[in-house]
């Protein structure tokens, strides 16, 4: 089966993107979530910023404030020897762990899927104590007349996904938690099936160190029940270590098929396929043994988290998929190839197996 | 305010109670959930048991099976230098954390409260992969003709809170998961409150260690939504460190009356109690300084986890608050008190503060 790596990947990086404050830097434009609306190619991009100082004492976390209700920066002397600055990812206090950077999204159309248009300033920004370290990895689903968003939400009380919905992607209408602390990589079916919405989620454990994929379903989207453990780790597989779900599933003649990220123990992110039936998702028809995609390219062996390949969305047109996917954690890349030869091999792999 | 503990503390040991199965022993019979059924007083306590052998080589960890659907012995070899025995309580190879004990439900009834009959069967065990390594910390809310049973169901994807439903502790019908891992000490509140359910619960981050309390709106008992951090940690208090539901809310004239477990980063568990506001329980209108109980008496102060105090429940008799405990996760105990002595003081305490 012919992947193509799109010859301007990555399409979009940090330099493509304005801070969403003056003393701002862009860090990372990735994981973004896809759609299609008005015929153009919408991406909403996650984008990671640091705060910016000349001054080399100075650690600033830029985080969203409940009590100012708006992005504040705190500030940590490199000097404290109470603070360990050792991962420049974390500002670890005795009390709390801070992150130092901060996400938020914002989007870029696009009319041919590769050159796009950024906006200047963030279509969502962190505005709840829940969203507190930021708002990450964006998924839409288009359902009933909305594109619903779902995103992990970071705070100093973990990692929930929050949903929300647009209509026209100027205007936003948070819908609160859908998943507690610690569960993302949320995946919205776009419609129901046998009555009932399903998400595909990954809840952690502190104790049992098992990111895996389970699935729910949902009257309303917003409350979740009927909870399974859906797809495990697997020895001696690309995703050895954690695996969760990637972007929305898509409805074919075989099943849902989902793209979904598998990491191994030397956090390699590679990309997989499942088939999930038709009329109930939480029995896998399909799960590749090898992965779709894993990091080969030049630029996907270097960067922020080398080796990491994390699509959140793709679009189909015609007979051609738009696989979009974060490489390193810091740019936006864009693979395309054939639902026909994909599902193709799907079916071969099936039958050999039979 | 007088709190009375019974003379007879502890009331339930684990001598008390028989093992379910031949080979195996009896650790801890604790952290029972209360109700009152039929006239008489119930509890469904929790009896933690390890599997007993005489060969000092072997560790039994005692475990539900999905594959034999019953309860089966995994067998480690003590001399197996690739696998961690330190903590007792755990057996820990490269791949998988295994617990050395595994608990189920045991019923036992009381006319007076204080002199129980205990079964010498188990009512619930476990008995899916979700409880594969046991069923833990009942707690039980009477709504609608039912009593309603939630409890921490562990295995190896973690500590999720399942619900179960009985009308007569005869037969028991399962409801699945409620809260997906890790997510422990929930409690029920007794009837709607502004057309919704709520239960308080306890999700913990694995990567932003803040074990606090939360609480969520349900239609239907079983899917949950309009979550909110309810009560945080404090610190320089009793409860410092961890903190989680312990009893059933009930309605009193003040509010919602919620006692709670509150621990120190020295791992001593006392009782605390917050009035939750009747018509939003999400608003917190009081919560107590001070423990109402600390483990002060000798029983409480050794076993095999000292200092913890631990109820999952109370029956309300007339005046009288019957609190039933888990001293060190290991016996039942008991203490009495006035409830009206008890609103009296948290009006007292309000006042002052004003």
């Amino acid at each position: 089966m012919k992947i193509t790596r799109n010859i301007n990947n990555p399409l979009i990086t940090p330099k493509d993107v304005k801070p969403s404050k003056k003393d701002f830097k862009v860090i990372g434009t990735f994981n973004a979530g896809v759609a299609k609306v008005n015929q153009k190619f919408l991406l909403l991009i996650r984008v990671a910023e640091k705060y910016h100082t000349n001054d080399p004492e100075i650690v600033g976390v830029p985080m969203y404030s409940e009590i100012d209700d708006k992005i504040i920066i705190k500030k940590f002397n490199r000097k404290d020897k109470t603070i360990d600055f050792t991962d420049p990812r974390f500002v670890k206090t005795k009390e709390q762990l801070y992150l130092t950077s901060l996400s938020h999204f914002r989007l870029a159309t696009s009319t041919d899927g590769v050159h796009f248009e950024i906006d200047d300033k963030p279509f969502m920004i962190a505005s709840t104590y829940y969203e507190a370290y930021g708002i990450e990895d964006p998924r839409i689903t288009y359902i009933d007349d909305y594109y619903y968003i779902n995103y992990s939400a970071i705070s100093m009380s973990g990692v929930v996904t929050c949903l929300a919905r647009t209509k026209d992607f100027k205007e936003v209408e948070r819908l609160g938690i859908i998943f507690l602390q610690d569960n993302k990589d949320v995946a919205i079916f776009p419609e129901k099936i046998n009555n009932k919405y399903y998400a595909l989620n990954r809840p952690v454990s502190a104790y049992f160190n098992k990111p895996e994929m389970w699935i729910a379903a949902s009257n309303d989207l917003i409350s979740y029940h009927d909870h399974k453990l859906l797809a495990s780790l697997r020895p001696n597989h690309f995703d050895n270590a954690r695996i969760g779900a990637s972007t929305p599933p898509f409805k074919t003649k075989i099943g849902w098929i989902e793209f979904y990220h598998g990491a191994s123990f030397e956090d390699k992110y590679c990309v997989g396929v499942m088939v999930l039936d038709l009329n109930d998702p939480s029995k896998i028809l399909y799960r590749s043994e090898e992965p779709l995609i894993e990091p080969s390219a030049s630029y996907e062996q270097k960067g922020f988290m080398a080796n990491v390949l994390f699509p959140c969305g793709q679009v189909i047109e015609n007979d051609m998929i738009y696989l979009y996917y974060g490489n390193s954690d810091e740019n936006i890349c864009l693979i395309t190839f054939s639902l026909n030869e994909l599902l193709t091999m799907i079916k071969l792999e099936l039958n050999q197996n039979e």
